[in-house]
């Protein structure tokens, strides 16, 4: 899973004119049979050249004994050899000249040590040459709009190719092969198709990024189980914003991070899948849970129409499917639209008599007379511009519904208004009557509004990917924590807000310090080897007597020498009450990089796990979404005479731990400052926190 | 909306043997003419009587010109008349001695006062009379095995009927409809199809519960936006837990609930949907989205099969569905079975070499070659009784699987093994193998894992359900509410856990008071007439001088005066520290009679939502169970040398308050305790509370 050091040129890879199959086969439903097969079926363009020492002639074209001996040097080659072939295949396709090989081979990485190490001595050798490798270990991949279809999946035999302007790219050949059917069987087109496999060389992040330069394209469905080239991503993802083509991602092996992350304590209470939904929701990559998802939100992000706002009108000729479509725009964070006077007015004056001009409007058995209502009333509703998306659902469409109107009035409204539409349908021939024209079409009210929902996030968060990002790099090692004065203080000096504080590194300071600080004092013992500092009774609490320092001073050198731990003085603190008690924290991560958490704190904070994390760089904007999202800042609004919590300082705290995290680039391996304290009408303050510096390089 | 006074015998009132058809139409595509037309298709073995004074003949048989002309009395009368008409009708269905009548008009409350006073009137009259009543507004009942279909859904036209041991009960008859088509196109036989309609007389409830006593029934769907006769759900739901005939259930409507619930301040907060949610979950009602998710588990509760445990194996031929479905494993709440090392000896005999024996069993391609492995596989997993269900994914079933026969032994596994089996087949000749052969098969990962899951909850929670229910009744109204002291005393003679405190009702007490009594004490101001006493300055804290206490009362009684409030006395309580607040509470519900609620307490109760209720009566487990979803008990485990929260005596309290307050039977209206101070290894207390008692009648 090494990175490739050079940016394969993706289109080229994907649009050959020339494909030479190793491995060929006259028998057209064998691995190496099938893509010669499809590509002549469906109009490859381009020479194909069988490769098959035993074969003059395979599927009736010309056969030869090796790549050396083609008419023309192959640009890409496909490699449906038995594992052990595949190095000398591969020196072979070097030898000609090709620009890329599809590996189709197994027995590589995925059967452990071994098989890895003979694929790193694969893209060892090609990346020298600067030959690049898809897969090992994959289905191939397909350009369908030039019918060059490096491919074995059978799906393909099943669903016919079109293309469109979708592009499919997943490590699994099995995931890729659902969601193709799954578009096809929709009616939806399809340009790319690209199982990564293995991943020895070319990665899905790879592959995202290069298709963005196909201008045609309107939307990527991707699916990984890991993102181990996050930059790749990051530069796929503001592409993807600059030109409004959504990633639609299922980042799935929700496992927890491996050792690496470990190294701290924010690091260990970051999984693997919290910070992916950090990383992919920063970056305004929309995570969906399975293939059955990306399937059934394309339809709706391959159009054109964004919603401008969060207010949906929804229109049905079911009762109960107003209602449950009402219950679903709550659900999922929308607002259903209201209609002003004027408007209700405008709508009355094209509804019959019983049909009541609120939201959602239930037209009851309106249409079944009057069909041209319909149109009426959509016409109406954009005319208001009281709504910025549509939810229609016709559950039952029986004798009576002209379904295909409905559907045309539906696509036409769509396209005219800009306005984004999805539809609920669940009988088979009321659904194709809609998909026929381009509109999508959910089985459940839910789905329908959610996928409405997801497209409004989209479109809100579009402005907001970043451009360029920080270098991820590998993870720093971990060299002795800081103590927590030095903690403190490195902090501070990093421009966040540390609670007024001294050190006595002798005894005699004591009383000096006693004086200069405002009782009640906290006294701790300043010590490395001690984390959980209240545990070992190390931390004294409403002190205001200098002789209640020495005596903490005593008692505090005898504790950490029974314990054989450092004793590095007494630091003595201003005490203060807090509303809240939070925690913050930065670690790199392995597939990350500067990784910033922010959490409910105290000695709970693993019992709670109610945190949220940012990776940096990131905004205020960002940091003020992250912390409302804690179920802890449900309370942090101004209530019954209570001021608010400042979410704005605590947001400036977040970005400027980032920023310097960040910018330490890897000297500092972790921070972990708990409590904070928050209180509300004041600024926030840390009290603790231990800094992990990397060791010296 | 009125409750019906005599119990409907639902059996007969869907078995009719002679059916009258007011409204008769010759068109079998006008509502009056459908049923007429279905129950001549779709074999209904009784005698059709058509009402029409126009015509001597309707679709070819004889044709009355009212139903005292006809040669026998119906059994049972569809009304299709128009709404002004229905009342006379009804008086016909009386003198003739019908026992029912389904009222497809409409015309009614649907729309307004007017019609609900006309649809009172109709069900006096039939009330007085012995005449049940569906509708009016329906789309009518239907009763496939007899083909009695007095209905006029277009989708019986649609979907041809096949009698089969499912029921589906629904206010709208769309979502009837809906559901009914979405289980015939899978295959699934149905046997009732009831629409209710506006409800004036026969409820969804009423017809649950009567559907009950056919003995071959299997599963019932229902779907309902208000549970208003929530003591016949209750007798429905023991009859279920009874029979084990699941009831799967979709409420709709998540309004907050009406007025009569916001008498006090726990019934303020209880919407009507956390309600239900109570109601349905203790009553193993398994409450679902909508109508989509109605269709796609009914299949799997349908069969018989029950998972002993939340152990779930899983097998698949992709590596990604193996990925997706742990993941859905765990976020589903249930486990992957873990092989004893004898029971992966056992399975890597039956396995390839390559395919390892744990769980996922990645069965990667070893089922092309040798589609026996599947079986061997699945007889290998029962016989380890490792797992209590099993998912299987055949994402991608192409040229080289034959999906019959792994169909067909998923089949006889399931049969054989009591074992519930739930597959993920996105293609729809594998999907149909399955189905075929009756395994129920979902379009993703998620939902046939979820599916699971709530077979796991609903057979776990079987033995569970009450058997008797609470006499839910009418709100009482509320009276003035008492003052701290009064309602502190109300709740300690219930046996709740009070904190120790006296009242001074003169100034002269507070010294012996004080004697009495520990330091640090709280000092609160007596008054029923207000509620937030900090707020106004009511509540001293810290206090442990008497002539702090003199102080506060001379300062209480002029607050008091200055607000025009009562002034009760001084009430001086032991201080005490908590580790959590919590509140408790209960209030008499308009649909659900008593429910206590428990939840996150202090002054921020209504920032955080974080709540559950409870209907009484509830046992200690489903006490424990409530408190366990809140999410600040997330903190209660011991962690970190803290001991834990006696989640027992919580609980217990729970149950005490429950039964106390159901016992009085409608005397007290509310009761709101907050804060209840909760400290690890202590008993709670309750610091404050609030009671109102009802009107005297």
């Amino acid at each position: 899973m090494s990175k490739s050091t050079s940016q394969p040129d993706m289109l080229a890879l994907l649009s050959p004119r020339r494909v030479a199959v190793l491995g060929a086969s006259d028998n057209p439903i064998k691995a190496g049979g099938r893509p010669i097969a499809y590509m002549r079926r469906h109009g490859f363009g381009g020479e194909i050249y069988p490769v098959n020492p035993a074969r003059a002639q395979v599927q009736g074209i010309a056969s030869y004994a090796s790549l050396a001996d083609l008419p023309q040097a192959p640009e890409v080659v496909v490699i449906s050899l038995a594992g052990s072939e595949v190095e000398q295949a591969v020196a072979q396709c070097i030898e000609v000249g090709a620009r890329g090989a599809v590996i189709y081979s197994s027995g590589f990485a995925e059967l452990g040590e071994e098989g890895l190490r003979a694929q790193q001595a694969l893209v060892t050798q090609a990346r020298a040459a600067g030959l690049h490798l898809f897969g090992p270990n994959t289905q191939g991949v397909a350009n369908f709009q030039q019918g060059a279809i490096l491919n074995f999946s059978t799906m393909i035999n099943e669903c016919p190719p079109q293309d469109g302007p979708i592009a499919i790219v997943s490590q699994s050949g099995a995931g890729a092969a659902i969601v193709y059917g799954g578009l096809r069987r929709q009616g939806l087109g399809v340009r790319y198709l690209v199982a990564t496999g293995n991943e020895a060389d070319i990665t899905v992040a790879q592959t995202v990024r290069g298709l963005m330069a196909d201008e045609e394209l309107r939307l990527v469905l991707m699916y990984a189980e890991s993102l181990h080239d996050a930059d790749v991503l990051a530069e796929a993802a503001a592409l993807s914003a600059r030109r409004d083509v959504p990633i639609l991602a299922v980042k799935a092996g929700r496992t927890q991070a491996g050792q690496q992350t470990a190294s701290s304590h924010t690091g260990a209470m970051a999984s693997e899948d919290a910070l992916s939904d950090a990383f992919l929701r920063q970056h305004n990559i929309v995570r969906l849970r399975d293939f059955d998802e990306l399937v059934s939100y394309a339809q709706l992000f391959e159009r054109r129409e964004r919603p401008a706002g969060r207010k949906v009108a929804a229109i049905s000729n079911s009762g109960a499917t107003c209602v449950l479509a009402a219950d679903a725009v709550e659900q999922n964070g929308l607002a259903l639209a209201a209609f002003e006077p004027g408007q209700a007015q405008a709508l009355r004056a094209v509804l019959p008599p019983y049909v009541a001009a609120r939201n959602p409007i239930d037209m009851t058995t309106a249409l079944l007379g009057q069909p041209a209502i319909y149109g009426a009333v959509l016409d109406t509703v954009a005319q208001s511009r009281a709504a910025d998306s549509i939810f229609v659902g016709f559950p039952i469409g029986g004798e009576g519904y002209d379904m295909g109107y409905f559907a045309g009035q539906t696509a036409q409204f769509a396209a005219a208004a800009g306005v984004p539409v999805a539809v609920c349908a669940v009988q088979d021939w009321v659904a194709t009557e809609f998909r026929q024209r381009g509109v999508p079409v959910f089985r459940s009210e839910f789905d329908a509004v959610r996928g409405l929902a997801l497209l409004s996030d989209y479109a809100q968060r579009r402005g907001a990917v970043p451009v360029s990002c920080s270098q991820r790099g590998g993870v720093p090692q971990a060299a002795a924590a800081w103590n927590e004065p030095d903690s403190l203080a490195a902090l501070a000096r990093a421009g966040l807000p540390v609670m007024r504080h001294r050190v006595c590194r002798q005894r005699a300071d004591i009383e000096a310090v006693f004086a200069e600080l405002a009782a009640p004092l906290v006294l701790k013992g300043v010590s490395a080897a001690v984390t959980h500092k209240s545990d070992h009774g190390l931390v004294r609490l409403h002190v205001s007597d200098p002789a209640q320092g020495q005596a903490a001073w005593d008692d505090y050198a005898a504790t950490l020498a029974g314990l054989g731990a450092d004793f590095g003085g007494l630091l003595v603190a201003e005490q203060s009450r807090a509303d809240f008690e939070l925690a913050i924290g930065a670690h790199w991560d392995a597939a990350f990089g500067p990784v910033v958490m922010v959490g409910r704190g105290g000695v709970l904070v693993e019992a709670y796990q109610d945190m949220q994390f940012l990776v940096a760089p990131f905004t205020a904007a960002q940091a003020r979404q992250a912390i409302g999202r804690l179920q802890v800042a449900r309370g942090f609004a101004a209530t019954r005479g209570l001021q608010a919590v400042d979410i704005d300082a605590l947001a400036a705290m977040l970005v400027q731990l980032g920023d310097w995290f960040a910018g330490q680039a890897g000297r500092i391996v972790s921070v972990d400052a708990n409590p904070v304290l928050v209180t509300r009408g004041a600024a926030p303050v840390l009290v603790d926190a231990v800094v992990i510096p990397a060791q010296e390089q």
